[in-house]
């Protein structure tokens, strides 16, 4: 590309917009790796620019995931790709009782791809690892032809480090055990459909896209025993209640009146027929303690763990024909249905 | 999908490809897991689909690499996208030192792909987790409309275990080291650019792809000191002696007549006008070792790591203009240029 002068436009175009050449693992690659990709996220680790990160010693055990996200748009209320990669990994540890430390990060590009996006990209990503305290120590990047992928899919792969005691798990669920919400529920979900349909929302739904990390340590720091804590992504907290009842062949019966729903997610849920329980979520857990917790478990989550608006939204019941029931009232009961899939696609 | 009868073509046609309801989290997302993935790839981690794996602590210090692969096609002689995603991400544990141990699949796959594409995919993920003794430990799917992506794209990120010592690194090559090559060059390179453009080569040019393990192992049993081994992937060998002369400040010369190509690639780059140093290999590591373990170190490799046609292609000397010059014949040294990128997309 050095043919063309400095001030002209096809040079500026062409620096204006991820090439293939970026991909293919020469001098173009490196010099995006180290204009744009180590100015933001460097560490001793990434910078090394080898094939493999060597990372310190752990004590504990390692705790491993992975997650690839095609969210559509790119940038919406409250977040972006960037942050949803970072925080979907980094609570997936969380919620497995670990400390993350490690994130690798693998970048699909497409031919074309505004420059100036990949560094708003990758800024969140810079952003939100400082916050969550974690650490990119190794990646990848490929560039695909025009038309070959959606602008750009990020796949982010963690490691932590396991904090004993760990939660029990879903299959010790029993009798008489609370379940509690961090926060209000499907505001993910409805941020990123009024965002790709350009719904005129006022005021527009933000996503809860953040850490879970703080109510996870607040637990802890309160003493209280956790049956099990899981991210309510997609399918929402139906799906994890549905998972939960079944792994633990009890009835999860849940007072919908107690769960906690913004008043324009309620609106816009009201508005389009969608049931918040079944909305995605990506920074708001449930939490199953048995039932003698719940009195600490709660001011912990909303004092130590700054979620003001966690509550206790029902309990484990001895199994019935419905895995999950939703109170409506003093006396009815009605099966929650079981997500088939999120309601629309590519929400992370 | 259950409105059709059991016996019904478009029922056939829904169940033989994949669909968006099979990324959306939902029950379609947990029977493609039960029924195709956990029958190919299951082990006791995988098997406990929770968001992330629990691993048994390590004694080492953990190493992590990850790599995006969107090779086209999908399937070529002597591999695939999931040999190649497997193999990939073992070598760069490999070449870094590392026993590999883990590794964390994730898919984006096409509305429409073809589910037997899918199941032979994973059947060749298998055999190579089985080869290289890698667990599949955690992993996850995404599914995105038609044209949002190139029928399906993987990302492996593995975690190995550091075993010492580890190679000293490129940075500590020095003049009268010696390079070596495991096997002959520029196989996966030929062997995508054929299947990609129906080339009619006789015989069809097969890719390298495969684990580096035995090699390296062969080095460490023969108690062989490393200065510094890398896989000689996007860019082929031209790549890593570029990375490696600049990174020890030296200049490497290679003689043109050692470096082992086979006839029907050296045929190939002839006819397509391209240089085997610069072509692709997805299981031939380039490997530099002190002058004076050359001797321990070829016969390791050819009988020990399985590397028959294994040779010494040249050496580190003082630093030259020129990073690295190729001897042809006696007297002549030319420079060898640096690859820019791949001479074509998509091979990895």
């Amino acid at each position: 590309m050095s043919q063309f002068p400095i001030n002209c436009p096809v040079s500026n175009l062409v620096d204006d917009v991820v090439t293939l050449a970026h991909g293919e693992g020469g001098r173009w690659t490196r010099r995006l790796i180290r204009q744009r990709i180590l100015t933001r996220l460097g560490n001793i680790h990434l910078e090394e620019l080898s094939d493999a990160a060597t990372l310190p010693k752990m004590n504990g055990a390692p705790v491993m995931t992975t997650d690839s996200y095609v969210v559509s748009p790119l940038f919406f209320p409250g977040g972006d790709i960037g942050t949803l990669a970072v925080y979907g990994t980094v609570n997936d540890l969380v919620v497995s009782g670990a400390l993350p430390k490690w994130i690798a990060l693998s970048m699909i590009i497409e031919e074309g791809f505004p420059l100036l996006s990949l560094d708003r990209v990758l800024t969140s990503i810079a952003a939100a690892a400082r916050i969550a305290q974690v650490q990119i120590v190794t990646g990848d990047t490929k560039v695909v032809p025009r038309g070959a992928t959606d602008g750009i899919y990020l796949t982010t792969t963690g490691v932590g480090e396991l904090i004993e005691p760990a939660p029990s798990g879903p299959r010790t669920l029993e009798e008489g055990d609370v379940i509690l919400v961090t926060g209000p529920i499907g505001q993910h979900g409805i941020s990123i459909l009024a965002a790709r349909e350009n719904l005129g929302f006022d005021p527009m739904p933000q996503s809860d896209c953040g850490s879970l990390w703080n109510a996870a340590e607040a637990l802890r720091n309160a003493g209280c025993e956790v049956r099990s804590m899981r991210d309510a992504t997609r399918g929402g907290i139906s799906a994890v209640l549905h998972e939960w009842a079944d792994s633990s062949n009890t009835t999860i019966a849940i007072d919908e009146h107690a769960v906690p729903v913004s008043s324009e997610v309620r609106g816009a849920c009201e508005l389009l027929g969608l049931d918040p329980l079944h909305l995605a979520n990506e920074g708001t857990m449930v939490v199953a303690v048995p039932g003698k917790i719940a009195r600490c478990a709660l001011p912990a989550l909303q004092e130590g763990g700054r979620c003001p608006m966690a509550a206790i939204i029902g309990e484990v019941t001895a199994r019935r024909l419905a895995p999950v029931v939703v109170r409506r009232g003093q006396f009815a009961e009605i099966p929650l249905e079981e997500p088939q899939g999120a309601p629309f696609p590519r929400i992370c």
